[in-house]
């Protein structure tokens, strides 16, 4: 079993089905085996020009299976999912917000997050836009005015940049990525092999 | 429950670490929803030049990831793993003997992927020269000079060739990959999903 104290460090692109599917299950993941979740947002772009890879749905033939699979892997874990009609989006204004809120109020920052995939993934709206994130954010009691000054601030913004060069630092290449221990997996569907890794100290 | 008659299409190359670690729970999978697997290799090769993909290994940060999951992927399911020297290698050889001797002997076609999976993945021999495949096919009993004159053979050519064009139109683009009912399912990963979809008919 896990040592009290470890965390999970979950790393997920707003813009990313998986990681939205994953990020409804994470929480639950943390409370079995008795770990905190740290919910850490980034950026494919920036990793895409690391890799040479294409989003998802942009791949001949894979482009095709992933939306099938977005739906599919949402259903199989009862968890509402419209396809975007504009898919992917930029995210940076919701990665800012969120490591702006972050830095205040830890809890509201992981609210904050799964209302900006809701709105994203649930109720089709597109959060790419800073008022949409600011709209949003204020749905749930984050200061509207506050927050649209933090997103302008350049200290923020480097606040950001530096989780994002941080989650490549430590191998991220994709969205949902989880590191425990050192130990990496990437994709919602090795949330078992975490758990089981987890639980039996790895193998 | 599946219809009795019905198949589990099971699509792979010769060369794919996560393909070698499904070949060997498929069998299983098949018997415990009671369907017959039907052994399909392909060619990776010609489906990257359709999705304009890299073998994983050669991509950046992906790559390494990818080196460190077989390996513990291969120990989660206590399969033998030993990262060839030499990878990935041309498979089109291997292939060409399957499908000439799944036109005799399915079973011994199966036989003799299994044989094959092993030297190159459990005994670090490359697969990928005419007479290795026909060392080891002649290892299990099958006819080593009717294979040699078969690998020579344009028509055994234009068979396996029609394989790897059957697997692209059917929308195979990675390996293992996995179709029930028309359902496609990619990766040794979504072995239990396949699994799923089977007992419950599909969600």
């Amino acid at each position: 079993m896990s040592a009290p104290g470890k965390e999970i460090d979950f790393y997920f692109e707003f813009s990313s089905p998986y990681g939205y599917i994953a990020a409804q299950q994470v929480d639950e993941l943390g409370k079995r085996v008795g770990r905190q979740v740290n919910w850490r947002p980034m950026l494919l772009g920036p990793v895409f020009k690391v890799t040479g890879q294409a989003p998802l749905v942009e791949v001949p033939m894979k482009g095709d299976y992933s939306k099938h699979d977005f739906a599919r892997t949402a259903r199989l874990h009862k968890v509402e999912y419209r396809h975007p009609e504009k898919f992917p989006v930029g995210t940076v204004a919701a990665l800012r917000a969120f490591y702006w809120q972050g830095d205040r109020d830890p809890a509201k920052a992981r609210e904050l997050a799964k209302a900006l995939y809701k709105a994203y993934f649930a109720d089709g709206i597109d959060i790419s836009a800073p008022a949409t994130v600011i709209e949003i954010a204020g749905g749930i009691g984050i200061d509207r005015a506050a927050l649209a000054a933090a997103l302008d601030d350049p200290a923020v913004k480097e606040r950001a940049k530096k989780e994002v060069e941080a989650a490549i630092a430590a191998g991220v290449f994709g969205s949902p990525f989880f590191v425990v221990d050192g130990e990496p997996f990437w994709g919602s569907d090795r949330i078992p092999m975490v758990e089981e890794w987890i639980r039996t100290g790895g193998w």
